[in-house]
């Protein structure tokens, strides 16, 4: 008896997925360079199941049904590559070697293209859902050789996580968009994480609310349209006790780490021309974050302009669950921008509608919210920009006023909420039929000759005026 | 008769650093890849100098004084490479290239790398000021063979611009850090224009003044700390009419162009974990300005939440150049922080003070205030934030309570001005000792175990909460 499918690299995603396939019914045959931890893995967590272990790479491709599906749940970058050289000499023609690691898009479609030239059918796919997701059904983003989707479409809809009977599984789209979705997804997951932050921040020293009031709000928020795995467990932070009973969350170091995904896309949103500022600044947030030693002097330096607390604070607090929603939307709305122009720049076709439905559940930003999102494509599956959606266009006309009113009051109490400002920007930018680029234009032309474009020309006609000539 | 300098690219740039040269008694041999440039520049702007036209590389590297100066002013990338190619043949060891273009300073770490493998000086040289700078006198930023710097500074602190006797040109540094600066330069220069044509659209959309009132703000901020070359511009760009007589700013399409540096700034900060948000705001909302028919479509849908205006215009008009002036300072503050970062990450020894003299003058950017950071660096060159500096500390002091004034009024007049608002945010991060970044840490810890440091043990122990377990 030969094995659906082999994984290569037994840490703690790749065992929960193999975990989650054989709990499928799916035969799967594991390897790990340190083949001890293979042993381990057959006497401990994997022992009484029909989970194979092997030692090396040949025996591995050799317990594998036709054509093999091996797939590589190892670090990103020249593991991936050393492992797809070793696989090579072993696999035949019409073989899949999947990818499920955290891999820039731009190897995967490097590696696409490379294997389709030797017969490999190579997939790239991104896998959210953290340790849990892994284990009890992650949201699973595959793209690359589409003539592998049909022979690995059965497993990874069935480990997958499932709303309302769907799986949050879908074809992607070509080469690296897999990974690209996913890498995007991991913004938007900086975004959520930082705009929760500064909720819990702007609540706390700006209005003087205790932990446990936070977390009353962010709890009530997750029965509402901010109904989200972040928001509940940001709830579920909040209440949790130190040794001591005072709240663990103040306990806990204010300097947050980061992985790179992150950042891989505001990068790639610069590169494309597209605005990804609310990603951005929460990248940038996690880096001054790590400031520490300076933030504290400068803290002795600089002193709050005004002390915490507001005439209303629960017309605040409600004021903030609307910057957050809104300012959610709009880092959305961005993220659906990127994908449209990287699909033009690298010339893949979307299902965005599907996009949603994939991370709807089973990954870190899964939400209602995201329900939302799938409908607007369901309604026009060519939509330019969610804010163009009858939905979402009521939403943050609903939103708008507390979004307002808690950008300027952070700004007064000096609680940096740099999202949710930096969102709001972007809308009043967006909706401005007019912006002062007339005057960057200007001095561009003047010191550079670099020309402008007028109101009343048509496109493409290009104007200098000698400003130094005359204007002087 | 050997000519002390050879200079190839007969654009405008070229042109006129050659002609810049010329009257600083440096006899230079020019060439163009279509020789009939060289032919025309020798018969116009060049008829009467002692300007040598050329018609080959060889006839070139014949023309020069040893050791053979080859100065390149054409476009970067590839075709500096291929110059490069051309030129090895030609020249001996201990010769000097040097790159005047815009060049990605990794290209020229390389390029430094590779042809001191062959006995060859490389110097990577940022030049800002346009044409006019060239002409009259630009800021050079010439770093990487420091064994050319002998042999190539006579003549570019002759032609630089000069400011207190002088020269806006020292050598930077190591590789690629000449044109490393160049790039910091350049992102500065976008977030500069970017302020102040938020102080422009804030205070004609937001408070309704006509473009001769805000002209006259520009004109009178130009005598005082904020007394720039790119605030002098705008006051000229806002007194310019068109032939009909209305005002020609009016006229100019918003939709701002770039060529890729201010990019490359943010792109690099994001790579080495440093925040650059001003210039990050700048580069996106001259994308954002590029999507002029979005935002049409965007503008009949959401419309202005109040009508323009301030009961204390005349106020607020003092309080944006508090904004700008404020925001300016961070914006530098940030850049800074970028090149100490880099020089860590790189190897570098910079000259912070050196940089803000070449800054002073000549270039784009050149304004008063880079004399005050020139000083702040005299008193400290080891300084390691502008902001601990008392001049700027006291300046920020002063400007504070207007910023934050502008930046709540913007927020609920509609008004985008994400620099300054971006700018507000990271000083309010800054001086913070105490971040929110507790609850991202927490929640990474949550969904994928990456653990957390404590407030009350040592920096280095990782402790990790078993949430879900006892959570629940």
């Amino acid at each position: 008896m030969k094995a659906d499918i082999g994984l290569i690299g037994l840490a703690v995603m790749g065992r929960n997925l193999v975990l989650n396939m054989n709990e499928h019914g799916f035969s799967v045959a594991v390897f790990n360079r340190t083949v001890s931890k293979v042993d381990e893995f057959l006497a401990g967590p994997a022992a009484g199941t029909s989970i194979v272990g092997v030692h090396s790479l040949a025996e591995l491709v050799d317990a594998l049904k036709k054509p093999r599906r091996v797939m590589l749940m190892v670090q990103a970058g020249a593991v991936v590559d050393s492992f797809i050289e070793l696989l090579l000499p072993l696999l035949s023609a019409g073989d899949i070697i999947i990818d499920g690691g955290n891999s820039l898009f731009s190897d995967t479609n490097r590696r696409t293209r490379d294997l389709a030239g030797k017969g490999i059918l190579f997939v790239g796919c991104g896998i959210s859902g953290g340790e849990e997701g892994a284990r009890r059904g992650p949201s699973i983003m595959p793209g690359g050789n589409s003539r592998a989707w049909p022979h690995v479409r059965g497993i990874f809809q069935a480990i997958a996580a499932r709303v309302d009977g769907e799986p949050c599984c879908e074809w992607v789209g070509e080469e690296g968009s897999g990974h690209f979705v996913k890498m995007v997804h991991n913004g938007i997951e900086y975004g959520d994480m930082q705009l929760i932050s500064e909720a819990y921040d702007f609540m706390g020293r700006g209005l003087g609310l205790a932990i446990g009031e936070i977390r009353s709000a962010f709890s009530r928020w997750n029965g509402g349209v901010l109904d989200s795995y972040l928001m509940e467990i940001s709830a579920d932070i909040l209440g949790r006790r130190d040794d001591d009973g005072a709240p663990l969350v103040d306990k806990i170091l204010d300097t947050a780490g980061q992985k790179g995904t992150g950042k891989w896309a505001a990068i790639n949103a610069l590169d494309l021309g597209v605005p990804l500022t609310i990603i951005g600044e929460a990248v940038s947030a996690r880096c001054l974050s790590a400031m520490k030693d300076e933030r504290r002097k400068a803290a002795a330096i600089f002193p709050s302009p005004v002390s915490p607390g507001a005439d209303d604070v629960e017309g605040f607090v409600e004021a903030v669950r609307d910057g957050l929603y809104a300012s959610k939307i709009i880092s959305y709305a961005q993220g659906y921008t990127l994908m449209c122009r990287a699909a033009k720049e690298y010339g893949w076709q979307l299902n965005y509608g599907g996009i949603a439905l994939m991370w709807r559940g089973g990954c870190i930003i899964r939400s209602a919210f995201l329900g939302n999102i799938k409908e607007a494509f369901e309604r026009d599956p060519k939509l330019e920009n969610l804010l163009f959606d009858d939905f979402f266009r009521d939403a943050i006309l609903g939103a708008e006023g507390g979004w307002r009113r808690v950008v300027a009051k952070a700004a007064e109490l000096g609680v940096p909420i740099p999202a949710f400002s930096s969102a709001l920007a972007y809308f009043d930018g967006y909706r401005s039929e007019r912006l002062p680029a007339n005057l960057i234009q200007a001095q561009r032309d003047y010191f550079g000759a670099h020309t402008y474009e007028r109101v009343d020309r048509p496109r493409g006609q290009f104007f200098h005026t000698d400003w130094i000539g005359k204007g002087r």
